[in-house]
């Protein structure tokens, strides 16, 4: 199955205990996209400025990622820059330039309206719900949110999540959606706003999965050197849509392991600053790891 | 096989955002021997003052617990009285009187010497390992800590851990005994003090083990309400070694199940304030979390 993610395709400027990097590719979109390259064909909406250099829309594209729905607009591309603490759980923003991203209004060129599964990475749910409109009708919604539009745009959001079938969020945002503090009952208060199951994205302690009759929980692989979080939260989805795309299937068993393997494409993510580790990555290490996961979980 | 355990029995005064109990039962020894108690027979070495009602007494001899070895000692029985934040995973020790523990020496029954199996609550490590030199040569031997003993008698802990077969410790005391902040190299430089694994409580996150050969993860049961986490660890580490005993068999699968029995065992001593729930349970209800723990992991 096809897939069509929309989201940020940026620079960012990172610095973690273990190093600092300058304009280093990022962005929601390219993580999952990448992620999810390893599974199934995916075809990207977004933007960058005329500062974005060929060579890695050429990257992109040697993953076999479609990006004739990366807009070139006139100006310079997003830039995010951030600082991770000593416990690399939590982060600040030190600067974030929107660009070209300010005004962007998202076309979904006529080759991608119909893809079976659609992606809405954290953007204005507005412009979640426009990628939407211009799709046909996918059988898979995924979308992920984040503090900002559930604080600043949550009537748009809720309007949104009546449409979507898996939103992922961090421990924060659920319960900043929901009102809860307990994760279940985050759960099940999502779940009331529509999407049919909701991931809880929990960084180094994993992630859990609900839906109306199951709770489905995976650990975060035990790294030795958590380099840069930055993009985890894509990759994993990416690593999931992807898996789920390449197997056509969605049902529970489906869906599990299509989880493991979002986790599985989260780790190595994180193994070094930007794409970096999954620029180097091929199928055999993904597989590798998973059975790593199948080992550190079975009883 | 049978199970010797040091720990404290105490009064718990306890505040969490439920509510607020006083003078209830608590301890190391006593979550510990209660969890254990559905698994195998087991033995408790401790010390309560003249305060401490007959009733509790009788209440651990009635899970088959041996209770020779509970020394009654002229004095008020050891209370804690703690409050949890709204985010549970944080507490405050707003008092503590040692009373009768202060000069604690552990006595061993002549009748528990040939225990299979030990496990030392975190108590003093000078008293931990007073309490192995009396027994026999049992073929396990557990213990536990705190920072308190990391911090002030770390000398004496590190000589007993040449002696421990499994060391359980949470995510700061790993830290601080270690001096790393990466839970993987922590859990390396711990298993190079002497312990053939080590496992790592991490509340609502769940449990990591590590062996010099593998890595085990299990997440923590969902649950709807944590109403204390008050001697979550404790229970954790007597479902643990209970499964342990029963099946007499340290190998591999074996000892994952027993970790998935720990965490069993933790999740209905959370659902409660005191030993409440665990005082209601019974077989069944074990067996039948169990097998929810293998249907929120299984993929």
């Amino acid at each position: 199955m096809k897939i069509v993610v929309v989201g940020s395709v940026a620079f960012d400027n990172v610095e973690t205990p273990f190093g600092k990097v300058e304009n280093v590719l990022g962005g929601s979109a390219t993580f999952f996209s990448v992620a999810a390259s390893f599974f199934a064909p995916v075809s990207v909406v977004a933007v960058v400025g005329q500062d974005f250099p060929a060579s890695e829309l050429e990257f992109l594209r040697s993953r076999g990622i479609d990006t004739e729905g990366i807009e070139i607009a006139a100006g310079r591309t997003f830039r995010w820059t951030g600082r991770y603490h000593e416990d690399m759980n939590l982060r600040d923003t030190l600067d974030l330039q929107l660009n070209v991203f300010a005004d962007f209004q998202p076309k979904v060129p006529r080759s991608y309206r119909e893809a079976e599964i659609c992606f809405l990475s954290t953007i204005h749910p507005g412009l979640q719900k426009s990628v939407l409109g211009q799709l046909g009708k996918p059988r898979l919604v995924g979308a992920d949110t984040m503090t900002h539009w559930i604080q600043q745009t949550r009537g748009e959001l809720e309007a949104l999540l009546a449409d979507v079938e898996v939103l992922t969020v961090n421990d924060e945002e659920a319960r900043l959606l929901s009102g809860e503090r307990n994760v279940v009952h985050a759960a099940r208060k999502i779940l009331a706003l529509g999407p049919k199951s909701v991931l809880i994205k929990r960084g180094e302690y994993g992630v859990l999965h609900f839906s109306s009759d199951s709770i489905f929980a995976v650990p975060a692989f035990p790294l030795e050197q958590v380099f840069d979080p930055t993009g985890a939260g894509d990759a994993f989805a990416g690593g999931f849509i992807g898996s789920l795309a390449k197997s056509g299937d969605f049902a529970a068993p489906s869906v599990r392991r299509a989880i493991v393997y979002g986790s599985v494409m989260a780790s190595f993510a994180v193994e070094d600053f930007s794409l970096n580790r999954l620029r180097a990555l091929d199928g055999d290490d993904v597989e590798r790891r998973y059975r790593q996961f199948v080992a550190l979980t079975e009883f």
